[in-house]
């Protein structure tokens, strides 16, 4: 190879080096949490004493700047400034000159990149939690309009027994709020500071790690430099916290492609959140909760990703956990923007009450009804119960009929047990009846449905 | 095909299917759980006048005998049982008859094996909870012994500043203790009783929520029926809380593993903590380390699993949730043994305190002393700083020396910049100086670690 | 602590770690495995003369001997062997003296490990291979029987074009021939003997591999001794094979569980393979594909934990591999019960043909059929075509009608562009029509679906 | 709220909404594949009369010029264009007018988007392959260099045996062998194509897929229409080989890092592969292996969340198949860099040879052979001379010497039935002699070593 080749070469494994070095082109995603922690460092420089006032003054202006300039386009990131620290510092250096070089005193890069990175994840955790609370009010609402709507309770997809469309809405709402507690939980246990902890092993310089910590809006320093430079569960926890509420997403998300079905016909997207086909132009297809579904996948992902890169890592920092970043910022995206569609998708959706009621009558949604007025009115076992309504439901699938649309005298010849059953156990076959008379605390009933509203309501306004 | 023969292949075909539905032979793990929520349920049943006194009193006698058979061994599981539910229960009405039967009023599988599940997800994390504690009580004890032994710290499996060994015991006590918080943490927030939700819609019958929750140490009554059956974060919290516990273990066991090679020779597992090879005489081999490393694995796996089955299910019960239980056996069950044989690991090895001080003296671990000494006494910029270090450190690496052996005209000759250098810059070069220097809150000095062993020690008595 | 106390603890402890560390209570499953490994080593070593005629005698009697005890039931597996290959050995010594510990000449644990795997992940990707062609074959078996059927071919669970039933079964066994040949694949590249690798580097007595390898069944000894020790790459390969596969099955359950709702009614699963309520008699669970469908979750977390124990495992072999097995064995036998199961579910289905036909009167299924039509015979752009159509269909929802029931007149006012359009159209939106003009390779027609059928047909004579 | 807020609110929903649904902006990547299979197919419509010529060449020219834009950076992707499909079709139709909307006919964005889709998979696994091939010969390379260097074969990281550095060098090269294997037989497993199967079920148009096939590289068209546009195994294939590449490369990293050590100091990554600190001066930190250990974090991930995404979908297409190709994207650019830098840092690596001979001294190394020589010589069981080398290694450790390094007279004492060994176990001590020894096919060996180098280069010219 010609000396020139080779230094062609070179060049381009240098460059190949750099890219897969460098995480500006993600990380800078931290700049305004990068100069908010290069602020509260240089004022706790500045307080004590050391740092001199001009400098303090010269640097916060410098990162003002600084921060300006990045949003409103002026910041070119380059490669070679290998992270958002780098490019943030070298700026500022550029604009304040020597200054610019005393703000790392007392800090390190690890410590830096692990308080930018907590404080997005503190703060992506506070707006999570507000859209979860939109979205928890937005199922209420739906609930509310439907605490008498017939549908059929499904198990294994199947018809089981009559209940409330309300009702069927607040089960989400009680998913996602315990999604909400969740982020609460984790926001609570990861709030510490860990600037200040320099490269692991703290730093001989007289800091004040409380005034930091309480500048960033932390509960206080963490307790442990070394720990504070390779601890990554807040980031785990927002991943899972994340993945579980996607989970929940994708619950919802495969009820409304069911229930958008041809044969289902329970509710119908609105047009905007429906889609047309490339070559059928009859089709309205449920693009978007499928994709909702979908998306599931990348968000278990990154958990996995992280859970892998941690993996039997050494203490203290490791280049690694690098890695830790582009997880958490595309699973905190896809979050949001989940919350935020189906939020709409919920708000907007046509709800087919006729369809769902009719749909109730079909599957004998109240035999269990027959079995209970058994066990409550004539004190029968359940089991012996059960093997009764068994024979009430052949006697209906004989007559072709629901058990709800059997006479009295149908009822009674179905099994001899029965025969001088009361008429009374009409009104208990009835589907409204039967929806209404599970009034145990949590149960379905109208009734019971509204009091739960209520409880969400407050739960809504002390939140 | 004969007559004969496919009437064998119907019998196998049924056997096989048998099988596959059957959760009886992992299930039976919840036969506790299961018998104290019978005899709860019935207890209420009796309170609220739907079962007789007789009834309930026959009940809970042969519930009791059912489970001494269980635990005496006497009790044999078939799988024609289905599941630990129909198992007991179905003894349970051998032993006393009709009344056996009265026992699942106002119940259904779907609320029973849900309340069974949580009882035991919430016993699992109480009893891990103590495992934890103890382990920190170890990290903390063995730190205790060691705040002035000096040990690499390193960042990047690079000796980078010296830290003392007992600190480097406290990073993991900080991680096991915030796996603790977040299992006091799940526990609270899933603290529910889903008993009485029945299939998905509750019960018409007057049955009584939180009795059966007070009787079964829950907080209260989960709030929706449906919602209940169908949820299952609190198994997905357990398993996420073990997987980030086990990946802390990996950590420390990838350090075990390291510093037990013939090359770093910083600590020796103990005899029965460490295995010969059978067919190299001379070895020990650190295999419980690796093995706890090793186990990571599964952990991780177990989640996955549960994510995956949960994606995209549509309410309320479906029988994809049967596999739920499995993951979670295994995940706890590894998660104990690991606490148990990681704390007898640390609590016995031998540390070569030797070895650790003699690799302080390689790589120039008080380089970082010296910068912050010029920023501190030289109101230096650090940048500025650490550029004359480097060139201390070369000067050291060409005389074949240690930064902290060098003598002061060495220094003064490494860069013009500190020609006049004070001596007392020595006393900041040396290793054990160097190490005590770092007082910041969290640091490594003895004293900062001292007060930090203060903490775990308060906390430990406190919770 | 007493010296009793503490001798008590001492053994409580070399209990728990003897539990942990012992792997014999899961790898005797690779008892035959091993013993076949070892009748095959002495063989080599007697025809080496490295083991005289009469020890090499003694070792296959002893082993034969163990091997039916195993298989009677005789023997009793203990912790203290710690493996599956101790326990074999230590019994064959018993059973022989001292030439039983002469078959370890020239082998170590560790590549008589791997071998043993090896062997089982060999023998199980062949049994796997024939489990899929049986399925193949009823999936096949089904079609056949269902080439004019219609049924709504869906995108986005909406009906899009008419296809036929056969059609749509096809589509599987086009999948699962896709696994076939990936186990297939599998089979082939990692058919090699790693036995005789010894502990990591060889063996310095002069043993022949290929004689082992010929016996065992593979094709040629691996190239390296210590690559082979530490590969898993086989494991991988068939944990990622039965995921694939099991994806598969997912989709044709969550297929069957939809098909099988009220709403849609197409299949019903037979008697045997759908279950009922513990208290809602009337309902039939199609909870066979549901756990089919949840069993997903397991095989996904398998290879996700396995791929876990493996990242950055320095070479050769370390303890953590141990955490190999059970995943692949839990794998295999979810895989095997799965095949074997879904071929009953798919073969005893019984399809509601008249469900099916009724279906596809919804939706316009032939809209796609008149913008083709509008392409070929008229020349218009296709997206002219499409719009066009469009109004068609506007028109058919205006009237109530489908598409496919228009009459010409209709057809001719729904827009200007088509006012002449030639009265064979009709023929075109006729939906067994539609169906058969699908007549491009891989179509839906019920002659191209007929030729594929012929496809598979010959596939499955040659493998 | 007022009008104008509404209409404000309903636009920046719409705004999410296209954000949400639109894929361009990552599918963009695939637009060399979109042009490349438009080209195909227009000619394939002109081929068959369905086209004119004067319509396909204006098509073709028209897609060119597209080309040139996209390549130039001329061309603008917009949301609004949805996908790289819409993109590309409705900038051809505004360059070239009608003919353009007949580039659609016989078509359906879902075969063109998996025919794109499995263009870009082909062509990367080609390229791929070649990186491998690259990587394999620098392995072979480093290998041919080092058969004589001594460097201490570990297990569980302690020293096992003495094997030489080409040795362990040649491990990895198999281990990216297998890589290549699998990329090889998945390329041909999938490497049929899928276009015309249109939406779902094919076409009737007259179309010729063999001809679209053999132009665009495929072996021939996929069987079946309705798998073909729902089949993502190609893509989890891809995904499942770059894991397991990327776990090879986890283990050489490891190694690297470990290496790196001062404890270790076997190699040393060239300057441009290590890095330094930003708070420790005199730091060389080997950042590259870590990354690249690192990077098996987000592979993995993407593995599973195509899993996930796959799981229980029915057919035919559903918008959660959008969500296959970030991951795959990621992948690929990851493996590619890594194989890329990986290959670099290899080749730049400094060999410590001195260090890794002086380590073979520690441990009794050569232990294994003095067993091996009791039974070969003395026709010892192996389980005896087990016991006797422990005995000689008991005396080595006493007189603080390796076992290497005893005098006959030391050896002869250590034990009572070795008191007469032959003198020429010394030879058979040697370390160098020890390594030499392991002859058998595969062995460490520098005769064997040299073997499969030689192996390995006809494999590599054959390629």
């Amino acid at each position: 190879m010609s000396n020139d080749n080779e230094q062609i070469l070179k060049n381009t494994n240098a460059q190949i080096l750099d890219e897969f070095n460098a995480s500006v082109m993600f990380d800078k995603e931290l700049y305004a949490q990068d100069i908010k922690g290069s602020m509260a460092h240089s004022q706790m420089l500045f307080e004590q004493g050391i740092l001199s006032k001009e400098d303090k003054e010269a640097i916060h202006k410098g990162l003002l700047q600084v921060k300006e300039e990045i949003e409103n386009g002026d910041f070119e990131f380059k490669i070679e400034h290998e992270d958002i620290h780098m490019a943030v510092e070298s700026r500022l250096t550029e604009i304040i000159g020597d200054a610019g070089k005393r703000l790392h005193t007392a800090r390190s890069r690890n410590d830096q990149v692990v308080t930018d990175f907590r404080l997005y994840v503190q703060e992506k955790t506070l707006s999570i939690k507000e859209q979860l609370k939109t979205l928890i009010q937005t199922f209420v609402d739906v609930a509310s309009k439907h605490t008498t709507t017939l549908i059929p309770g499904m198990t294994h997809l199947q018809h089981a027994q009559p209940i409330n469309f309300g009702y069927h809405m607040l089960a989400y709402a009680n998913m996602f709020k315990r999604d909400y507690e969740r982020f609460e939980s984790s926001y609570t246990r990861n709030n510490y500071s860990p600037l200040g902890s320099a490269a692991l092993a703290g730093t001989p310089h007289n800091i004040n790690r409380e005034s930091t910590s309480k500048q960033l809006g932390f509960d206080s320093p963490t307790l442990h430099a070394m720990d504070s430079v390779s601890d990554r569960d807040f980031a785990l926890e927002i991943l899972f916290n994340i993945s579980t509420a996607m989970m929940h997403i994708s619950r919802i998300s495969e009820e409304l492609v069911t229930w958008s079905s041809y044969e289902f016909q329970f509710v119908r997207m609105s047009d905007e959140y429906a889609t047309t086909s490339s070559i059928m132009p009859q089709k309205k297809n449920p693009d978007v909760p499928e994709l909702l579904r979908g998306k599931t996948g990348r968000v278990y992902g990154n958990l996995v990703s992280l859970f892998t890169v941690m993996k039997a890592l050494p203490l203290a920092y490791n280049k690694d956990t690098q890695e830790d970043k582009e997880g958490v910022f595309d699973s905190v995206k896809t979050i949001e923007i989940s919350l935020s569609i189906l939020n709409e998708v919920i708000k907007t959706m046509i709800v087919n009450e006729q369809n769902m009621q009719n749909a109730c009558k079909v599957g004998h949604l109240s035999a269990t009804d027959l079995a209970d007025y058994l066990v409550q009115k004539q004190n029968m076992p359940f089991r012996t119960a059960y093997y009764i309504t068994k024979d009430v439901v052949a006697t209906a699938n004989r007559l072709n009929k629901d058990i709800s649309e059997l006479t009295i005298e149908e009822i009674r010849e179905s099994n001899s047990q029965i025969d001088t059953i009361d008429e009374e156990i009409l009104m208990h076959l009835d589907l409204k009846a039967s929806m209404n008379a599970r009034t145990s605390f949590g149960g379905t009933s109208t009734q019971q449905t509204q009091e739960q509203i209520e409880i969400f309501k407050d739960w809504l306004t002390n939140k």
